[in-house]
């Protein structure tokens, strides 16, 4: 069967939650086997911008912090959301970045995307890797924001997922990602 | 700075979007710095939980799809959400994997689980190996699923992630928690 036969068709389309921090909308849908659903709800959050940032030395920068949802303080890449009509990806993660953590990113370079819950959430997370990230300025972090920089050896990341100490889907990927090109750019 | 430092405390909470598809509530938190946030919204999803079935032949079964919040059709590891209160999630990875693929699997190897979204859903992903699964029934889908099963050979299933086909974040931890596993108990 070709993929295009299993999309739906939007009859309608309605705000369902109007909010700012998450906008939900109310798809009234057709399936391919004639059946209708009419409250498909789907949540808009904002696209996210990660980053696997490397300094000279050999460490990566992560970020410690508590995440409200779960009540737990995780590990995680440095990442932030961002509007796609007013910044791109990349200069939204180096943004995150310096921001999060004070380190300031030059050349970077797009790994892809991915997404989050393509079920029931539009957003797509970005990942990028950068080499050579130096520490530039103080942070600059939002009121929500109460971050713990924490640098890890390059070598030992691929550790953090075996160990379990890494526990977010996306820093996952984005670990995944970056040392898949950096073994295949022989840069570790 | 101790982890317990970084923990908001709720002083309210109250339901801010009432659907049993996607229940919304907002709390009004104060923060270690005595920041008060009033209107933080957490979405409640249920936790999800998926299967990484390996036949004895050597192929995985995965599963593609047309996800609607991102209008594609992906491939992924087979998955659903469950109720806590109900079922565990090894049993539930059990049924998801019947019901939309026809393969049954005996012993469930658990893997751990990992967050799709801290910030702002409550849900987890719980991951699960099983060795041996045999096509054992009839597929029984939801009149929203019509779903493909498509079969990966064992070796080529990091290939998947290297090339761009595995684009949803919990499929690709999936893959990789069970290579992990499996290069570590020599059974790849």
């Amino acid at each position: 069967m070709a993929d295009n036969d299993k999309y739906w068709k939007v009859l309608e389309t309605k705000q369902a939650f109007k909010n700012a921090w998450f906008p939900i909308r109310r798809d009234k849908v057709l399936l391919p086997n004639g059946e209708i659903i009419n409250d498909f709800l789907v949540s808009e959050l904002p696209d996210v911008s990660q980053i696997f940032a490397l300094t000279e030395d050999g460490y990566v920068i992560f970020v410690k912090q508590y995440r409200h949802a779960i009540k737990q303080v995780v590990l995680e890449l440095p990442a932030g959301t961002f509007n796609k009509n007013e910044e791109n990806a990349a200069e939204a993660a180096k943004r995150e970045l310096l921001e999060e953590t004070g380190y300031l990113a030059k050349t970077m370079i797009p790994l892809g995307k991915v997404y989050g819950y393509p079920t029931k959430d539009t957003h797509a997370i970005y990942m990028h890797l950068a080499l050579n990230v130096e520490n530039a300025s103080k942070t600059s972090q939002d009121k929500t924001e109460d971050i713990e920089v924490v640098k890890i050896k390059v070598d030992e990341c691929l550790g953090l997922i075996e160990n379990g100490e890494l526990i977010v889907a996306g820093s996952i990927v984005g670990v995944i990602f970056a040392t898949n090109y950096l073994m295949k750019h022989n840069l570790v």
